[in-house]
């Protein structure tokens, strides 16, 4: 599929909107090639979603708000699209939100809808930044640090949650190096986030999810940030699996762990983790890798995508408002208005 | 390769002595296919080795024996045949054991490393019946037993070590399931702990690695065992990279977690972990699966092999002369004679 006119090698972008259709940057297959999927159709956007071409909860929500505007220009039932795009994934919180913002529109026409998802997806870069500016203040000169999945440019608009932390540190020029994790299944940080460390020149090294204690026993691991999909009030925190075995081990070890996320990802309405859904995706994630069996046909597996994170266990969740350090018990009031 | 004539599909075996020939299972292609290596020279055992044709740290033992019985059959320079055996692999101490005791034999023909090296495997065969006899005591009814890498009957003469405990657990009529860790990067749980377990009809899931710690929370694992590939005097125990982070999280939710050793396994000549060395692999174990990059290309890896899970963190070591609880403070005296 031919790439967007405005793609530019250098820069990291998950989606392009131009001329009147979504290109979506297929991510199932990076690092091994650079493939465009134009959409027009906002079936085509539920389909991206729930294949993971694009991933990554501020993503997906922007994600599905250019599907709305899809749904807008081709006179689609527009309560319809809005519940299939909701239905297409079910833990990032981002996904809702961005909908919600859609429905809550004075009118759904084309035009209206398309500026809102523009608006959502400036907002997020804009975000980004501010967290990385934030969450570089944390990062001292030297460190190492730790991440897991991919929260970078390829999870959002563009620069990253954990991962835009990092790349703030570098570019404010700490001298960190960072230790990717892999994360199975669908191994987003040995591919994904690999491949926009070295798109960057940030200095790292890739590391397989069981590596990581080792390292913080023999004091290799300064902190770890991890990004988030959605956070209740007790700052009880759902991400990508492998992130609550993270946690514990910086606490066993007396690192600070941190999440980074923009405030879309508070769910205020979960007052802890328990009510947060887990989505359990197909085995063939932990069974097949590239279409190849690497298990025994058959082979019963468990594939839980999320796991949740107690917020006793989080040293401080970064956003864009600034950095909460917990006991955490959030409200409206602790919040500026997201948007108007 | 055409099977041994003693192989038989119900009874998994990594090496078979037949016809002076020293046939190995080829690990690296199971689940996919079942191919048998003959090797009629102990150059090729010293390579099965290095390029994990058989591990497992028990099976890498055995398999340097009669790669001994091939060097005396063939009148090779023997000094010069335990050295490079000797040299195959650094961590598992097992390996340095064989080659001790055949290199105390009052003589080198071949009939007399032969039974030596017959002795060394039936010894580890009964050895694992007894370490899961002592084993099964542990295991309650109805347990989630969670265990890492592979330990079976392929990592082993036979039966295995802490998936010994979890046959015999299940032959015992504990109606226990087994959860187990995939083991990143070599996959040795997804691949051969699972072709073990559906063999026996032994019920289990496979999981990814960073899955272990959700499922503890959530209550569902009882108690984790692990295999060693050495044990200092004071139980640090050094075992497939992610055991250390499985022994931590077991200690963050209180859960029991033992480790499986024939008493070959301990190296009394070390005072602690510091001094067991640890074996870095090759980059592409994690870059590529089954000779496809899931990496950028040239991205940078660290991938050592194993890790050092302290004796703190250890409730149990299991051996074939009884269950040792710490704190561990190992010497001669702990033990009977492995051998006279």
């Amino acid at each position: 599929m031919s790439a967007p006119k405005s793609a530019r090698p250098d820069l990291v972008r998950p989606l392009i909107w131009e001329d009147d259709t979504l290109y979506m940057l297929d991510q199932r297959v990076i690092p091994a090639r650079e493939e465009w999927l134009p959409m027009n159709d906002y079936r085509q956007v539920v389909e991206g979603i729930k294949d993971m071409a694009v991933r990554g909860a501020p993503a997906i929500g922007i994600a599905a708000a250019y599907g709305l505007a899809l749904a807008a220009k081709n006179g689609d039932d527009f309560a319809q699209a809005c519940a299939d795009l909701a239905a297409s994934r079910p833990t990032a919180v981002n996904l809702f939100w961005a909908i919600h913002r859609i429905q809550h529109l004075a009118d759904h026409s084309f035009a209206t809808v398309l500026a809102e998802a523009k608006k959502i997806e400036a907002e997020d870069l804009e975000m980004n930044y501010s967290i990385g500016r934030f969450g570089s203040l944390l990062i001292k000169n030297g460190w190492n640090v730790l991440t897991v999945c991919n929260t970078g440019s390829l999870a959002t608009a563009g620069h990253g949650t954990a991962l835009g932390v990092i790349r703030t540190a570098h570019s404010d020029g700490k001298g960190i190096h960072v230790w990717s994790c892999e994360t199975r299944p669908r191994q987003q940080g040995l591919r994904l986030t690999a491949y926009e460390l070295m798109k960057e020149g940030i200095p790292f090294h890739s590391i397989t999810d069981g590596m990581a204690a080792s390292l913080m026993r023999a004091g290799k691991v300064d902190c770890v940030i991890a990004g988030a999909d959605r956070i209740a009030r007790n700052g009880d925190t759902a991400n990508k699996i492998g992130t609550y075995s993270l946690a514990v081990l910086a606490h066993h070890h007396g690192l600070p762990f941190y999440i980074a996320a923009p405030v879309s990802t508070f769910d205020l309405e979960l007052a802890d983790g328990s009510g947060i859904p887990i989505e359990e995706r197909h085995s063939s994630e932990i069974t097949q890798i590239e279409g190849v069996a690497v298990a025994p046909e058959g082979c019963p597996v468990f594939n839980p995508g999320f796991d949740v994170t107690p917020g006793e266990l989080i040293t401080g969740i970064i956003t864009e408002q600034g950095v909460f350090e917990g006991p955490y018990r959030f409200g409206e009031s602790d919040f500026s208005p997201v948007h108007s």
